[in-house]
């Protein structure tokens, strides 16, 4: 099959090198395709997102992505920054389905900042909408009446959009332990409103999950006072962007964290990258963390390529390897990214 | 002064029966009145947000709040839920800066999920817009020309609303640590970007003032990773509402933390609330913990009364009962609500 790699700023280079060395390793005669985007792609063609990506993104059996963002590009008009690419490869590909585990690695309890025995405890997957939303509603900057300076974005669904994410949500929570919290603002959103009531509609096809509607604000409340509670959440684009983030550090490091982003329930199109981001405070010293990337490279194989054999091989090395001591330093260690690569490698083998 | 008393909803009645006795017990000579609101004003005259309360409200010097909400009203129209009470009256009064406190209190360290070292060093003011944003833009349901139905609401923000809360931010910070995060999604969102653009000008006339910006993601992720390093958190409504609860469970208990709403910087108007809300799963059963309306009624006194002495004697009554042991269930302790108000009562005597 072919992989498509899409490394782009940061620290995207340097994980990705990793997890392709591990793919390559197993030596799936899988074929490997590269091509710039985000901040590196704007300086070399003017675009973000040039038109050779896109056209690879598509040809490919599945995406590996990196990461986009670069700060030295914050002055920049909105359709030309980094994060436009990602934003822009979602909407093209159609990936609605944003899967984010949170689970603690045995080994790392000393990496999370909650209490050992709460960290444990966490074991959950936030199933994030990942192309609508005030992401992607109408959106500018303007002049009032009164002449003042405004913004505004629309935050918008229609209910096609969220019974396709709340089946992905009860679909997953069905295989796993037949609860799930819905997370919306329906106390002051209308667009929360018909998320409810498209929620509870889906809702009825299921009936052995146990349903729970939970406001954002206690939903953030609740992943600190008892996170291992939560089992499937699925939210919106917003709402899901802020939660898993603070999710995943619950477990710890979010250089352990995977994500995959899908066109539909058990489809093979898709694109997976790790939640971390571009990280420029570290980009270029070899300190990231190759984890997430390299499990990231786990559920592409897992869900794109339908090689769960492959999948589990690289996750079982990932576990070895952390049970083993292998440390970067957001886990409190001191090995490069290549040396945690390389520990990756040796617990395969 | 004349102090209104909204006390509404689920345990809102319960705590601040506590409050106004801590009040009383001071002997200060001001007088209380008391109007319904939310679902409990809803159910005797068919409105959240009853003329004369609202009257009562523009009227008193001071407003004690309780909580609204009361899931059995989820089925009404948005206008008449209980929460449009709290956002009426917000509105009205021009309540457009929320501070909320979020520091752990001595002694209740084993209540927090967060690592002890981390749960102690959080000691920060979050900042909150309080009539802006996607809470009061254009919204409402409807159908889209595919006949699909959809729901809609407009985030937007002007420079003067950026402008007034963004100076709170910095008044406060300039009587702090002189750090101040300015929280917004601008890589995303172009009302952030207005956001990012006016806090960076309001700057200019802080320049002893530390300013960072930080994408809300990010933010929740640090409070988790590092809550001790944020000192006065600068946001808008929508970020305010999820932040706040997430960095008010950092330590410990919602249960001890009160908010002051206010219409200006240093201002004399204001509504005072603990932030817990109606919480209706524990409400009429002696459970909640009046700690947070009792320490809302400090706030009052300082910031509506110019009554610091009065404020300062309340919130050591408070941390004496704590320090003494007293503790409700959300403490892991036993103690009533009314036991709980006995105990600060006794330690300011
Ligand atoms: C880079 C940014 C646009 C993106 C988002 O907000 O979706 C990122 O935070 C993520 O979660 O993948
Ligand atoms: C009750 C609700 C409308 C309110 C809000 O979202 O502002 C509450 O969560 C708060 O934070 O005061």
């Amino acid at each position: 099959a072919l992989i498509a790699i899409l490394a782009g700023d940061g620290i995207g280079p340097e994980v990705t090198r990793e997890a392709r060395r591990v793919l390559e390793a197993l030596d799936l005669g899988h074929t490997f395709e590269t091509a710039l985007i985000g901040g590196t792609a704007y300086r070399a063609t003017s675009h973000p997102l040039p038109p050779e990506t896109l056209a690879l993104a598509k040809r490919a059996d599945a995406i590996l992505f990196g990461a986009v963002g670069d700060p030295e590009m914050d002055g920049l008009e909105r359709a030309l920054r980094p994060e436009q690419a990602i934003l822009g490869l979602r909407k093209s590909l159609g990936l609605f389905a944003n899967l984010r585990p949170a689970k603690l690695f045995p080994g790392l309890e000393d990496a999370s900042a909650m209490r050992p025995e709460i960290a444990r405890a966490i074991d959950m997957v936030i199933v994030r909408e990942l192309t609508g939303d005030v992401y992607f509603g109408d959106k500018g900057r303007g002049i009032t009446n009164k002449g003042l300076r405004e913004g505004h974005d629309m935050m918008r669904y229609d209910e096609v959009e969220v019974a396709r994410i709340a089946r992905v949500g009860f679909e997953m929570a069905q295989r796993r332990k037949r609860i799930i919290t819905s997370v919306d603002k329906a106390n002051v959103l209308e667009t929360s409103q018909l998320w409810r009531e498209v929620v509870n509609e889906i809702a009825l096809d299921y009936p052995e999950v146990k349903l729970t509607h939970m406001y954002v604000d206690n939903a953030a409340m609740q992943l600190v006072r008892n996170p291992g509670a939560f089992d499937v959440i699925v939210t919106g684009n917003l709402f899901g962007d802020i939660l898993s983030d603070q999710a995943s550090m619950c477990v710890g490091s979010i250089g352990m964290l995977p994500s995959a982003s899908l066109n539909q329930w058990q489809g093979t199109c898709g694109l997976y990258e790790p939640i971390h981001g571009s990280a420029p405070d570290i980009a270029g010293q070899g300190k990231a963390n190759p984890c997430a990337a390299i499990l990231s490279a786990a559920l592409l194989l897992r869900h794109s390529l339908a090689d769960d054999a492959s999948a589990l091989r690289i996750e079982a090395a990932v576990i070895a390897a952390i049970g083993g001591g292998a440390r970067t330093p957001d886990l409190g260690g001191t090995l490069s990214t290549a040396a945690m690569g390389d520990a990756v490698l040796a617990a395969l083998a």
